[in-house]
């Protein structure tokens, strides 16, 4: 850092499929063109014309688009790459940024907060059947008091679990403090005694099965966990206990869930699926045990706008030498792990 | 306290409506026993030949039967009376009580965490939309990731508003903490300095509705604010503004609120009726911005298991001279002004 | 309450030993005024002549003179007595205050606060030997880093008493909250059930002392307990353990307690003293493990301010029939068993 | 990562001059030899002879011993180095570390803790002048209650300010949070998005400096701010207010924050000095309105025990291929800049 830095700067923004005006505000743009030369581009793919003429020689590349090792070695000046999703890709290669020194970013940060929120709020609904008495009422077989909560359980002092303790787990935690519930976390990711800082429980993840009246599933799928909440993990569960997933699909077996669901053996919260748009006859529509989420659990215009604003001040970060803040970076040990699609979380 | 008392105690226990078993277990009957002779009544209703034969020489009554000034006037020993439910009726001579020093309690904290729980998962599920978005999903009309959230809004750093802020309110604050959000409080009862002193802003109810995206309605009825959120007051709410409902639907002018929620003016989540149970044809049924829940926010076993526990601790601190510390005390300042019914929110 | 009173209201101020000055500000005053014809006593002590010109037709009176039975019998309009002091004095005839529905309210909530950050600040340095490690580099004898660290220890995560669990000990533990501490309390006057809903464990006044590396002693003197923390007592504590003494020097026995302090068997720091001020040649002066405090933990401008607003706003709601919000109420069990000296804690 | 690793693994354990008993338990011994073969040397400095003979071939090294790029390229096996120190010190080629894909670390993050809780102590000494206090008490002088707290002022609701906010602010600031006060903080390295994200206001030093009660000085030195707080800054701070330096004495003009201090125009706790020990003449030791400590904020015997449990976490993951969770990393951007003496804080 802080080697005054002559030459003009380049910045090359290409956000599709996202728009420009959808995450950067006439302020954010205002102070990205501080920074140096801005060129925005949104007319179509970025192919190898346009890369060669606007994104070659940038310093600070802001987008989606595909970034080979050919364009790579083209780059002479790029310093770091900030994708607009919520994930890295497969279509940058990595270990060559990272032999370069370029820093590559994502905001998933912007979906923390909001995928935290509705979480809280779906755990909330099935542990107190929410959704599920409102349809009652609708149907006219709502029953009242003490008869509607039969089934109905609190989350104070409840024992809660957690699979995967990364960023999205980090940001429920302190939504549960409140209610003072036993937490327990597994995850392989991350030691025993950071799991404890958190002021969590580090357990195997039978343990957090076996006792957690919650349980939050969100690790993200990589290469090797597909689908490994089958109907094993899911019969671990107590009777009537609530999963509550919110980061991928892929981490379960889908339909083993849907027939745990369906027996009301347990109660499950997804807000995502294997095929979106999910299929009019899905039988997930008609689970009586079940709240259906749309993929909204991020998806909201707050987190959009939030991107812009993460990225510039990133941007403005690099630009001055030192070390982004706002975004998350990708590690040499873990970018290839992740297996998600190409379709943005929101 | 702490005078030594000779005379054995007498404690008498009718619980009617609720039983004995549903809310006192075996150890809890064990400690009132070891404070005296204990008389359980739960055949039929306590009338004078019952209260005169077993209650009228007890120290400690526990149960809702009635308590004119001339049953007062033969309970010579009588210190306090404990309701096992969360009001305050009118069938005790309360100001007799005063002046005979009995302490009359009740039990309503036990339905507090329960009750902001629920309050917290119904505001959520206004912000974000979760019941609604799972109706959808189930009709086949969902839509997925910004789509779904084109009304969606958040908690987090949210300006959020009070109407009351006793002890359901205290009990909600709490869970709101983490969300960072911004709280006004309207509640006449209370002085500007108390209200800050529980970090949230005082304001007048005007100012609460005007700038609030959620409301919390937690304010009991009285004999002077029946229906005292009407029309008026609605329309004061910003465009979208979310409603919960969660202590006595005589609080609001409910025909009025009915009507902002089918417009799609505000939204509305409310756990009580003017009449329950409610009409198989009311409208309330089909309103698209409304969740509705049948009185079921406090009413949880747990809550219910509570009670007798509260009650033996605060029986045990009375025996032993000393004040109560776990059920509400009825003062003399405010116990006339309520004007619930008969029937427990529970 | 909301009735409508058309008699004009009388305020009577007298709050020798303090100066109106110190406690109430011109707007604080102006708000006593609107409440009706305010009465300010600061010419000597209210002798009869005085209380029965001035003071016996009050509504509301303000200050720490007696009130015994007969002046309370001419008082026929009085509601509420607030003592603009730390304690409920002996000379007030508190039984028949209750007997005539007279609340009798105190100051002490002002003190809390103040006190707690003292209490907090002493259990630090204790912890830490902050002032004597200071001492030591004045006297040219300071080691440094770890050297000096040598009988040093940690909050964090540490076990902690509270040797009493009221207003004091309740402003103490939300300071704690974040070194994660494991807090235990003992008090005879609170249910197990109650000291868990702070998040403490009750316990033993014995597990207390054995278990823990700082304790807090909290409690009040009553007719009961004084000295009741002695020899015996100081001999549980862990070697060197610290006690923090901030609410009164009764209830330990002091000679016992600096015997254990200057043998190095515990650390102490205190804020109160049998004798004050303390003997000049007092041997609490030289001792090496201890912090001396003069009395002032609570004693601080900002809360003599505030004892105005919070005696203004409870004489505001009383005026209007409502319940006192910001003040200590005198509870018929309880008042007679404080046996504070008429001198203030501040 | 994650990839099974067939070939043996080495690991070179130097810590001089630290003692591999202070800071590894038997446990921490166990799990580091569980890795691979683990070669210690604590017997004279770590020469070239020592290098290539034991520690060129090692996957992971710890300890302070020289790392120049010669050295690096002998080791084509090296994947991490840990520093056992709280600093990145001069002796490692960094630029060549961040080329070949090795991880550097420190344990900075074991000091976090115990500093900010030292921090805090000094803070609450300052405002409430507990050593003072104590001081007087020992020569006789003290005063009581409202006259021993003439200048007194409490941390409630006060406006504070932080002079960075890297690991040791954040560690700060959740004790400062039950306080309620309104923490500005300027930190020329961060956005002020990720300072708004820590609730507090991002101020520049200026407005921090004259707004503020207390100041937190928590920067490290870099090779551009040494001095950069002097008697300009100084004069900046109200009257009577506290500066706690916690970091560095390089970035502050330290003869200028005695002078000050030594007239009574803003008071100061330092645990750091420009040489230590601190000369036996020196005139800091008399200052009245100072907190002298030792060097001793974070040199606490749990703090190195924490040392070896950090390290053996983040080479299990390391091992597995896994980013490192619980020391700090050097990032290119920053680690030249600082510039500490390869002394140990601690």
């Amino acid at each position: 850092m802080a080697t005054p830095e002559s030459k003009p700067r380049h910045i090359f923004l290409a956000p599709a499929p996202r728009a420009v005006a959808d995450i950067f505000d006439a302020d954010d743009l205002a102070r990205l063109k501080a920074l140096g030369t801005l060129t925005i581009h949104e007319d179509g793919p970025v192919t190898d014309t346009v890369f060669d003429k606007h994104a070659a020689h940038a310093d600070i590349m802001i987008g989606q688009f595909d970034l080979p090792a050919e364009r790579l070695a083209k780059a002479s000046s790029l310093r770091a790459v900030f994708n607009v999703e919520g994930n890295f890709l497969a279509n940058v290669d990595y270990a060559e940024c990272f032999r370069k020194g370029v820093r590559v970013l994502n905001i998933s940060p912007v979906f923390a907060e909001p995928v935290a929120e509705a979480a809280l709020g779906m755990a909330i609904d099935l542990a107190r059947g929410i959704s599920r008495s409102d349809r009652y009422f609708r149907a006219g077989t709502e029953r009242y008091g003490l008869e509607a909560n039969r089934e109905a359980f609190t989350l104070y002092r409840q024992d809660i679990g957690f699979i995967g303790m990364g960023d999205l787990g980090r940001a429920i935690l302190p939504l549960l403090r409140p209610f003072g519930a036993h937490v327990r976390a597994y995850d392989p990711w991350l030691p025993a005694m950071w799991i404890e800082s958190t002021g969590c429980e580090p357990a195997s993840l039978e343990t957090v099965l076996r006792t957690s009246k919650v349980v939050f599933v969100v690790a993200g799928v990589t290469s090797e966990n597909q689908g490994f909440l089958g109907a094993k993990e899911f019969s671990m569960m107590p009777e009537g206990a609530a999963l509550v997933l919110v980061s991928r699909a892929g981490v379960v077996d889908f339909d083993a869930m849907l027939d745990f669901a369906a027996k009301g053996r347990i109660r499950v919260a997804t807000d995502v699926f294997p095929e979106e748009p999910v299929s009019p006859t899905h039988r997930a529509r008609s689970i009586d045990h079940m709240v259906l989420s749309p993929h909204a659990a991020g998806a909201l215009d707050g987190a959009l706008r939030e991107i812009g604003k993460r990225v510039v001040a990133d941007a403005e970060l690099i630009a001055r030498g030192l070390p982004s803040a706002m975004c998350k970076v990708a590690q040499p040990e873990t970018v290839a792990l992740f297996r998600s699609k190409p379709v943005s979380k929101s």
